[in-house]
């Protein structure tokens, strides 16, 4: 049956090998990896995405989409709780007509009999045309990917974040709704984007900085806390692909200094979730930090005469403080925007995946719609 | 972004400025309260629901239905466990062709990250065209009300229980079986009523008495152990619209004084699930008055030569020992088309708030099912 | 309302009055028994899940399909964890077009609240068309099915997996996938068929055994641990039904003197799950001989040169090391089979209980599929 787990796992870290594996007929299969896809892939998602939405505004546009996947049944196995993330997934594959289980207890599952991780997914996958998953454990999604690659019945799987690392359908939302508020400014090619918060632990941060290196931004401005600003390896990416990168540490200077020439600001949260948790150590100052520095990464209402009022202000939710209610009134507000756009984006995600893509495309623009 | 929450909870209880805040179109939008309808949409909604049971008969009217509200999505957003109640509301929606997800478990969306309700309820409406909330706190269904109330993209909230003041949908479904029962005997008005049990604190009961102050029955009798009789408040709102109330503490000596004149008997439990519980203290002679009076609230199979045979007996469910098996052979004995009542109320609900009832309702007119 | 429960439970023991009692118009109502099938339903059975799945690869097929139970609903009632039974009953309504609730928490349901059964049972079938249940004690099924046998709104009820003692719906699984794999060879009469692993105890060895009575094997061996060998009931039962029964308790043994006449061989884990269970006493010496004697019942694979290449390799998942990986490259490995084989035959159940079954089949027939 060929290829082993560790040879799956270090021939996706490479571009040419990742590509063979990940994708089939031209199209991705298996989805983990925020740089997994093209330049061209990206705009066809968005392009696709914007479609999607478009259609759903009309009677026939909808009768049209939910054919699209009719019969088709997505499992979304969630080992880690996350009800947001689900019910946008499910609510993605309901706008094409196809059904979704969730199934958010391993427990009820037979891993706890001591069945083998590949033996649960493909047998849970019998059952399905499409498995998305989401697990504490940042090799989960691969290893599910491998246990299918191998399957005489193969279906995709898409990460819906895993572990620490990656936010993939997060950053592609975030990505999109990037593209769409400068449509018609240039794209996202020569703009300045702030990344605020916790940079170091943010899946969704680190993930649309991953995904930025597809495209050509003027720079992006991290600005964190020094204990969770983005590592080397992260840095070191970004900078071989010859983005423009700065760190930091005071949004205050950062918005006195450079504040009228950035087109985007990336809100995130200080999380806490990962603090002693099981995934890895916490930082001996986590808490410090989190406690007495936080209110130096809120976005002030103050700050608001800092900023141009065509600023794009972005935040992955859920926020605690640090994006004041006032800045809904800000033109540039576009995070509830952000929301509805995950669902945009992962049914066109799923269109994708399933060739359904070009021909979701094809009718928006013969109805006008694009 | 305007009204602000404790404003708005205000508002609500005038019935005036209510109408405005919870109707849109002329229809209800926001379902919070027993009392917010108007007698006229009270014969709707019961219209409705009996124009939809009757056409979910045949095979045409099945698939007119399923047409109603294909496409749309239904939030079931569920903090306090009631497996029926989610399903009955699951059931209404399935009929009317709108899928539903069920959210039950409030940790696993990110409440436990510090987000504001509003946020939350925002965040998952995104996903939705309609949310059924039922939480353990009196004010959750008002306040995501609210949030949506302020929301660029609002949508129907429905209470399915909130706290221990209000079910209104279980009134709803209650009232809608008396009246059919009463159809073609004059309906509601003049009919002599008595409530049984635990009326202080069972939501059903209370909701039901607040819905008839909307018609003009010839008499309310409630029959309770004296620490559980109706407070102050409930039978003063009842005399300000001018039903006769009786309160009485002896169900045998209630139905031997009074028991021909009966038109309906609703029986219902002595709860324990509120005593000690984080909503209030318990009562401190609430176990004695459980475990030893409870037995004077029983409808003893041998009562049924007190009660005339076309008496409607009902009951909420689920029942321990106050409503025997021996009661299902009286002609009166409806407890099962409650159950299934709820169903179509619901699903009558749903389209009503949707615009869709007149259609339904002409419908089943012209197939001569009304 | 006639019948008791314990005359309900003590009539379906007896063959006669058990078809009176489970089937109506001509075709099984309540499926709770392995061996309340008659040979022609079985084979009936089969013959339906085969014209599903053919069916189900066409595009047209599929559409005949979603209109067989459109608009029906059916409850999956497990009080039990099963995600993968639970999820093979969800895809096989959802290829017949009908929609499904899982109801896993019997806690948030009213049983909590000291309702009896048959309530909690009458009361949510209200809602749904058909249930499914699954339930640790072994007259869960039974009482459900008694309950709404009672019911004036009677629904069927599939037993998915009850207690210790049945698993009906695996054994309708295995035995299609093992008449299917011998189709071209004369089907299951005259086969050899060793039953390996822990069958004291495996629900699904068990249920498959009793629908073997149905036909006439050549013989049924069982190979398993002293402890946990098939007791006295079963083998009594399988010698008045004329099967030559065999048990012995070496698998390499048994393998070197009959191997090569087996057809096919049934490898079931030997389980823990009951080991001081509620359901029993674990026997004191389980733990010595799963952890010492469980090797000898692992089907090595240096056995393969034991068996021949058309021997049906099968096990009802999960497996912990009895069969290992090696065997998916021998011919006769059908193991993902009997999964996928398993969502056929519970839509084949649904639809035979609906009285579609000779539709499907026509379908089928015309269609050159079978």
């Amino acid at each position: 049956m060929g290829i082993s787990y560790e040879e799956f796992r270090e021939a996706i870290q490479d571009g040419a090998r990742r590509r063979q594996l990940l994708n089939r007929d031209g199209r991705p299969f298996f989805v983990l990896l925020s740089q997994q896809f093209s330049r061209e892939e990206l705009e066809g998602l968005c392009d696709t995405a914007t479609a999607i939405r478009r259609l759903d505004r009309h009677r026939d546009g909808r009768e049209f989409l939910l054919a699209i996947l009719r019969g088709h049944r997505v499992m979304n196995l969630f080992a880690q709780p996350s009800t947001r993330t689900a019910q946008s997934f499910i609510a993605a594959a309901d706008k094409l007509g196809a059904t979704s289980s969730l199934v958010s207890d391993m427990r009820t599952s037979s891993f706890a009999k001591g069945e083998s991780v590949a033996d649960s997914v493909r047998t849970l996958s019998s059952f399905f045309d499409t498995i998305v998953v989401r697990h504490p454990d940042d090799e989960f999604a691969t290893q599910a990917a491998w246990a299918l690659y191998r399957s005489q019945r193969s279906i995709p799987v898409i990460s819906a974040g895993s572990g620490k690392s990656q936010h993939v359908t997060q950053a592609l939302l975030d990505f999109y709704t990037l593209r769409y508020s400068f449509y018609e400014h240039g794209g996202v090619d020569g703009k300045q984007i702030a990344i605020v918060g916790d940079v170091a632990r943010n899946r969704a941060a680190r993930s649309l900085a991953l995904i930025l290196t597809k495209f050509r931004p003027g720079g992006v401005h991290f600005v964190s806390p020094q204990n969770f600003q983005p590592d080397d390896e992260l840095l070191g990416y970004l900078r071989r692909h010859e983005i423009t990168v700065e760190v930091s540490h005071s949004l205050e200077n950062t918005l006195r200094e450079r504040g009228r020439d950035l087109d985007a600001i990336y809100m995130t949260r200080l999380q806490k979730e990962w603090d002693g948790g099981t995934a890895g150590q916490p930082k001996a100052d986590a808490k410090t930090s989190e406690l007495g520095a936080g209110d130096d990464y809120v976005l002030r209402t103050e700050f608001r005469l800092l900023v141009r009022e065509d600023c794009v202000i972005m935040h992955p939710l859920p926020r605690i403080n640090e994006l004041p209610d006032s800045w809904e009134e800000h033109p540039g507000f576009v995070v509830w925007r952000q929301v509805r756009n995950g669902m945009w984006m992962r049914a066109a995600l799923f269109a994708t995946i399933h060739g359904a893509a070009e021909e979701i495309r094809a009718r928006a623009k013969r109805l006008d719609l694009m």
